[in-house]
């Protein structure tokens, strides 16, 4: 299954060393103002190579728009997004043609579909997301006009909380030929009350089944999270007050609804799997093997998911507004 | 969107104080013996009012199997299970009519539709797991043969892990007229390598949407979860042996793709919102008002969390199964 | 697949001669008036057992709302209409049990699943089109104050096409132990230019999809049909005038979008298969049989056809009408 | 909506002046031996320009897979297949962009999104079945080892059945700067019995929406299609011998479910509606216009319909094997 959402449908396609990597936005309202420069930007955040603490793979990431787009406005058909792969490096993998990497998608994918393409990871590559953010700056660019913000960042690397001692962090796992692993928190300010669905379409499930749908990703907590299991009721609940919500314990959602405040979500990165430390592990005949992964890996993977996990929110954020859409009409406004 | 699955399609209805709750089972395989007898011992262990630590409503939970079952086994007709509703109070919720019940859907119901059942919460109530449990004990029942074994378990009531320490934190927050909030556990044993997709339909993304799909669960976490954030690369990977997974860090999904280990899910769960000491809130004309919640609630909502966070696994992996199907007859199995 | 639509979501179960047949209907706008009193005329109007010429089955076909009104209202939530089955004589069956009925699902059936229920067709009875004609209520009620009117008749029955020549087709028919077949057509008058999307959700395609899954259905057309086989385009283009189109050989879809004109369609009916003539068949061990169908059946189903496409209609429209509102409202308005 | 499919997900884009048109299959089973070879027959056929018959656009229509496949083997993700357009004469259409072409989705599509691409038809040209077409020889490469044969005819133009007397009305339309519909038959040979699900997904009702969904299409037959209509049940109904069925007055589907015949289905295609000959028509301001269509149109659309129909059928067939399939493994094979 690789489309997402139930009314602004994204499609992704490709593999790390394939010949692209892209997507169909299916289900973009027509009529808004859409070029390549509303895209680019967000291919250049998540964009690697950026800084010593990040793999040093070189892709220029343009994105070409090659359909659903006629002069500068959307036209309510599918929006093609495809970048083309350029700094492929295929033979630094060939030593891992027939052994599984630990802490990758290596042995399942053998296990599910008994033969892969095993070149970067193929299909189950970081590189992937670069089309779940194109999508998601369509995304952005559709709820720009709402006021809605979406903003992410890091807030813990390695148990270290502080900017500065987060990058020592970093260093000292490269250096190691080791990796870490770090928290990133993203916040939805300005969405109106009233998005997702009671039951099966809540909201938080959306976006916790978005999160953790993100490589990488072990855990994912809205509001108080994992911290309301130690909160009394009277502590958790959020007093309403004639002026609105008093506090935000909730992360913006009850019941599976938007109440109209920030919407806060955390998750739980894990320390990048490819790490040049020796690790055990098999090859694909069963025989047991040492493995050192070399090649170019962020030593923490947690900035480059930064940018995927905003993308993944303005998607399910605008599938929500279409949704909360068609009961608007019927309700005679 | 009242549906879950893809391949073994649950849609439910019913609310709180209405006739009755029930399930549609789409897609279910013909020729699986069931009769009520196999999924009424799951409502028995949802059914509140079997101890003093929980909800007084008195409810026999009485299954009744309307179609898709012809002399005891499934014929791939849609299997429509039906509970009606006997112990009704809906006086008992009178007062809450035009009031909005802090930590509840009632705000964001009434934000969306802009009109609501008030009775219990109608739709949003927690007795529409019910329905979840029904279709979840006929997944149970198709998972049997496999030797797939499905449990969930309290770990944490209020940062209290021991049993009788748990019980005691229910027991103070009930007699303070509060609530608590705890951590449940879901371990799913005996599953297949191959059971997810990558990209959108990973096992683990869609186990997070399940679960947080659950009225009060706040986040979701798998194998080690936020824990993975303060780990090294090299203690995070489960090293692969001769004979299998060395460890088990993963908590049984590799990119987003079960690996036959052990699957381990942890749930947060928020206090019961309903508490009779004195919250803050609004009525639906935005005048502030003080609201003591009455009625027959439990203190701590996580011990009947379990049944229904077991029930979605099952469904989860159930939709997984039936998905992978598809690829081994092509494969020539 | 037991669902119709993808915004209006129906859901049927039941069986000929199991406990109940009903429906879930999932989407339907919030606020909409509902109550029994909506549906019934619809439930009587397909009903069996009206006139001589149709089957003798005696159901009263009273229906309950399970869910999702309150206070005579819809609610967002699911409403699940169920009807009890009454007039049961499975005993009428028990010939049937081992033998495939020329012209039925019997033998598909056996073929796909491996057993079946054999009482009067279980799920592929007729009786199951009485949940759509519930479902189709609902939505005809959502359309009401849009001004859209969908009327279906009779308008060929074995090559008559004057009434009485061919209730006279049908008598014949009867009296001789055989079957009739006939075409009917449905038109809906009112509906907004606009429905219906491009591509893979043409409104055209909709209809087709919905009224070839009628059973008994082996043909559908819009507008000029298979007419349009022996026209030039100079004939069968509409011309488009300052007051609207000049014709309407389109049957009001162009490029799969509604053109604001009345769209009609009609359906090729088969004749029941059914009959007392003696037919040559084979039982499940593929032993050869003479079978004379007995029991109650119609001579010619297509009147009974007719309430059914015109509830499929319904559902279709509804279905488009809240996509389409998705867009109007990104659109501005 | 742009996906057809619910297995075998494929999503098209691209219009018809625009870079590319193109598609992604979603749920190809992984082992399948493809390259473009396998595909490239398929476009040669549907491509236009190959006769004096048909448009005069010369277009390579040279395909390209992006991904999914791996040493010559589909691999489970997504196959991305595009193909660029060369011979673009956008200034052709110049004259059209302010004025709605009878019988085209001008009109509809204007109405519906309220701007729109006018070159060549946008995204309701004809020149996206093209993408229909990679899919379905994708589609067809999975089939062919299962002896499945799919083979489409024109067997009607303007009432002419003999080949030559069709091309004679052919060329006589065009030499009027008129045009003529015809009648196409598609028969898929080899497919087993039990594919399609009874109710909401039937064969025969998948296949009628795919067809319908093929631009020019007006009306849609299965087996006695509308000749169903005026005959007895003691005609129409298919005996079954020993042996198998006696003959195939049903086409190949009874119930919604695969006989393991002939499946022989027929369309409709209406004249193409782009003629020299003057016609009346608006533009976007709602002034009356007079409209020669010029530029490359055939002057029949139904032989070119044939290959898009034979390739909807491929679609909708494997689509449903792979349900099938999903029955099959929990069915103990």
């Amino acid at each position: 299954m690789n489309t997402f959402g139930r009314n602004f449908r994204c499609t992704t396609f490709g593999e790390s060393h394939g010949l692209a990597v892209g997507v169909i936005v299916d289900g973009c309202p027509p009529n808004i103002p859409l070029t390549e420069v509303d895209i680019q930007p967000y291919l250049d955040r998540r964009r690697p190579g950026k800084s010593p603490l990040e793999s040093g793979r070189q892709e220029p990431d343009r994105v070409e728009i090659l359909s659903g787009v006629f002069e500068g406005r959307t036209t309510g058909a599918p929006i093609a997004l495809v970048v083309r792969n350029r700094d492929v490096r295929s033979e630094d993998y060939d030593a891992l043609r027939d052994v599984f990497r630990p802490g990758h998608a290596d042995y399942t994918w053998q296990a599910k579909y008994g033969l892969r393409d095993h070149r970067g990871g193929g299909r189950s590559s970081g590189r992937e997301t670069l089309a779940r953010v194109a999508a998601g700056a369509v995304a952005m660019r559709c709820l720009a006009p709402y006021g809605i913000a979406i903003r992410g960042r890091i807030i813990e690397v390695h148990a270290a909380t502080d900017p500065a001692a987060m990058e020592a962090e970093i260093r000292a796992a490269r250096d190691a030929g080791d990796s870490v692993g770090g928290i990133v928190e993203v916040t939805a300010a300005g969405c109106p009350a009233g998005l997702g669905d009671p039951v099966f379409g809540k909201l938080d499930a959306a976006i916790a089944g978005a999160m953790m749908g993100i490589g990488a990703v072990k855990g994912v907590e809205l509001g108080e999270g994992f911290g309301a299991a130690r909160l009394f009721g009277s502590e958790m609940n959020d007093p309403i007050t004639g002026t609105g919500f008093a506090s935000n314990h909730a992360g913006g959602v009850l019941g599976g609804i938007s109440t109209g405040q920030d919407i806060v979500v955390r998750l739980a990165v894990k320390p990048t799997p490819s790490i040049r430390r020796v690790q055990q592990t098999v090859d694909t005949a069963g025989k047991e093997r040492e493995i050192s992964v070399e090649g170019r890996h962020d030593p923490c993977i947690a900035p480059r998911v930064v940018p995927v996990a905003e993308c993944m929110m303005a998607l399910v954020i605008i599938d929500a507004m279409l949704e909360q859409a068609k009961y608007r009409v019927f309700a005679g406004e």
